[in-house]
């Protein structure tokens, strides 16, 4: 399957089409803009209104139908949420030729790599994950310079031509990014550990706060101490992280599990009165600083 | 006991003792110097070390042990971890005259005003929480404009003279933050809600990830997915926050069994894959947004 015969593809001046208008695919087209990389630049979008939102905010030049935009590209980039990307993908698939590639930016990969992994154009794929995110959506999410010095995983890369592995990795690395390679299982595992687990205990953590914090008025004055920073991902759309845990469930589910006995042993610190092993648990937590900066 | 008929305290070039040198007691000093509110201060500090370090980064202008510091002081203010506090203050409001005045910046304050409640000085001591803080300690997490545009709660301004809460009013006015006035007890739970429960979360989530996670450079890699935002409170000092969550216990352990219960239908979802339940999940935690900026 692996092409390697074919050229270098040259990676300037593309006519690229994404997949949704939203806050990955708009911060990429920026980007791609920006750097050079996109002569043209083809929205596909659910929603009228979208797609004019996006043309408004220069992200992208025109707004077409799916296989319409497919027939006028070079790339094709698919960031929509994981649920639909598969049957999408599969359309893609089936319609682009040889000259032509894709790439997607899902936050899982496996159920989507072993979705493609028969399809005769498998090789014309690359599956990605830049590790950037905010918490907001739609096309006004869209940020300039939004990948600059995160990771990009690349999944499966053995099963992608070299010709297409390199162009995507030349795109980006021009955006600032470090390539990680991974295969799809681990990065599923990891993705739910470094990610999706702060997603829900976000998530859950507003729902705390909403249920037994009935005066507005003091969430809102006194979230100084350290609310506002865990409980951001709250704000999340469902739309797109609901699938997210749903297509990661067995990875997520176990660290779920493995959090709430965390907690629990806070829980039985307290009441027990036991300080010391309450300070154990935290002095423990303290290790994460040697990992992160 | 409330004398408001003393005169309105000046507050400005005051001789100010800084109990504990650290994060709060530090940004503190430096405002109070850059506001002009203060014109020596001195520290008082459990280790030489911090104390030098204290006079090197320009926040104290000299260290002397307790007794001495509280003689040379028109003002002490009190911002060391929330059990030693209490007997601290003990020997403060013992040693104090009428003209002297006392505040603290702890992060509990029910315990506290207790212990206070029957001393024949408690007039002369006024209870606040300044809503800031960072997940840093010690002499060098000090920072600059730290509390501008935050809530500071006072409780209990009814058992305090009048010129003293002024002075306390004018001091965290001109240091840019609101006033807020609640009962203790009152502050001890809303603050369980908005503060305590986010920094057990994030120590919890840092040893769920820690004892899954053997691969550091994945966490190292991969932590741009919202980890980072969601973690940060577990670098927090254990010798701080183990007894604020010790002298907030009930409310603690209150928050905290709601937060399992929300974690566990998250759970329940994914287990049934249940897409619609965890949908509302999280529209509901969306709500968030609305109290939040």
């Amino acid at each position: 399957m692996n092409n390697s015969s074919k050229e270098a593809k040259t990676v300037e001046g593309l006519t690229v089409c994404i997949v949704g208008v939203g806050l990955i695919s708009g911060s990429f087209a920026l980007a791609l803009r920006d750097k050079g990389l996109a002569k043209h630049i083809i929205g596909v979008s659910r929603t009228e209104k979208s797609a004019n939102r996006a043309i408004e905010l220069g992200i992208i030049d025109e707004a077409l139908p799916l296989l319409e935009a497919i027939k006028k590209s070079d790339f094709i980039y698919v960031a929509i949420p994981v649920d639909t990307t598969i049957p999408i993908m599969q359309t893609i698939m089936d319609t682009i030729t040889e000259q032509q590639f894709v790439a997607d930016a899902g936050s899982t990969k496996l159920a989507l790599c072993e979705a493609l992994q028969n399809h005769p154009m498998r090789h014309r794929f690359v599956a990605t994950h830049p590790m950037w995110g905010t918490e907001y959506s739609g096309p006004e999410a869209a940020v300039r310079d939004a990948f600059k010095g995160r990771a990009c995983v690349i999944c499966e890369k053995e099963k992608s031509d070299k010709d297409i592995v390199d162009a995507i990795e030349t795109i980006y690395k021009t955006l600032g990014m470090n390539i990680i390679y991974m295969d799809a299982a681990a990065h599923d595992m990891h993705a739910a550990y470094v990610s999706h687990i702060s997603h829900i205990t976000s998530f859950a953590l507003a729902n705390t706060v909403l249920e037994k914090e009935k005066e507005d008025d003091a969430i809102f004055a006194l979230a100084g101490g350290g609310f506002e920073s865990t409980v951001r991902l709250a704000k999340s759309s469902a739309s797109m992280w609901a699938p997210i845990f749903m297509q990661n469930r067995d990875n997520v589910l176990d660290v779920l599990n493995e959090h709430i006995t965390q907690l629990r042993k806070f829980k039985s610190a307290l009441e027990k009165e036991n300080l010391e092993f309450l300070e154990e648990l935290m002095h423990n937590a303290n290790k994460i600083n040697r990992i992160l900066k």
